[in-house]
């Protein structure tokens, strides 16, 4: 079955403020995921709300999350309304005016009910999703999850289904009366840079080099 | 009044998880707070959970959040439980195991109730403090906020006084029998780098370079 371009569109996505930035095209939603190394996780916790980091993998249409089992966010995640936001800082927007200052971003916000995966061969293709996510081609070169490490893990599945995509780009946008006003308006673009990697003091100098290289994985450096 | 060093401790921030990673100290969340540049705010909208990515600005110990009036997320925000997580990725730990992958990073997690700025003053250095957050000194240079511009901008506020840190640093922790394994472990450190400063399409060349420098508030080029 082939996903619809678009992700649902409902009464909780719909896109009340900037409409002009957001979209529901799940290419682009698939895009921003792929690229971000971290989701700020929602869950609702005696009627409040709790807001986690966490690493994720993102297989075709579903969105993969995990952690210690025993980890509080994850137990009140599984079986409920979850709410996952993956956003990308891409530059400063400095305006003539305080009020116009703004962020260039990409942001995709994603709906639903995460559902704890119990089945042993889904969790371990999660595992491999996760790893890759972070170093593609990794998951082949680590040494793979074990049973025990497998059943200490808790793995969240969320369809990637309901949600909006939030993207500014382009320079500051200041009212016609202040374009004249002595005062520099641009971007200052931001990027996540990779440094040097720095080998663990325990690891053999014969390995030798990361596999695979992180120029084929740091992905902040490529664009 | 001088605020207690460390942030309030309650059941709903005790470090679950990971513990030795966890810390209430003050200083170390207000360098998180002043470092990031975005936050993700959850708040609960009709019992399910809603995480959106915001800036914001850090006055002592008080955090102010803002956006169009009509913003829903500050709508449901106003006056209820809030949580604010802002989260700084620091490198990708690559184990020789699977499992034992991770990230280092430094995070915020921000607990209580967001309170709606009504006094104009109070609102108009709240401004100050956001856009000085993105780039100091900038309050200063750039127009000021308008009466309307004002209104038509809703503020909140949230006392930085219960929440806790995370911090992970260091390299991979493997397990004892797989630090034979041929595969490379350590930490690929990442940065938020800033770029050179794009000037608007419609800047009077005779304005020159930006005030302030970049250098001076590009706090990712300067780690």
């Amino acid at each position: 079955m082939t996903a619809a371009p678009e992700l649902l569109q409902t009464d909780r996505t719909r896109l009340r403020r900037a409409a002009a930035r957001g979209t529901f095209d799940r290419a682009a939603a698939h895009a921003i995921l792929d690229e971000a190394y971290l989701a700020h996780v929602g869950v609702v916790v005696d009627g409040e709300p709790r807001v986690l980091p966490m690493t994720y993998g993102r297989d075709g249409d579903v969105l993969y999350l995990h952690g210690a089992a025993a980890n509080g966010l994850l137990k009140a995640g599984a079986g409920a309304e979850v709410c996952v936001t993956v956003t990308l800082l891409d530059g400063l927007v400095l305006a003539r005016s305080a009020f116009h200052h703004s962020m260039n971003y990409r942001s995709v916000m994603l709906l639903g009910r995460a559902e704890k995966v119990t089945d042993d061969a889904e969790k371990d293709r999660a595992f491999d999703v996760i790893v890759d996510h972070v170093v593609p081609g990794r998951a082949a070169v680590a040494r793979p999850t074990s049973a025990a490490e497998r059943k200490a893990t808790a793995v969240l599945r969320l369809p990637i289904e309901e949600g909006s995509v939030k993207v500014r780009t382009g320079g500051a946008i200041d009212e016609p009366e202040d374009l004249g006003l002595p005062v520099w308006a641009g971007v200052v673009p931001l990027r996540v840079a990779a440094g040097e990697p720095v080998a663990n003091a325990d690891l053999d100098p014969a390995v030798g080099a990361p596999t695979p290289a992180p120029e084929l994985f740091a992905r902040g450096v490529a664009r």
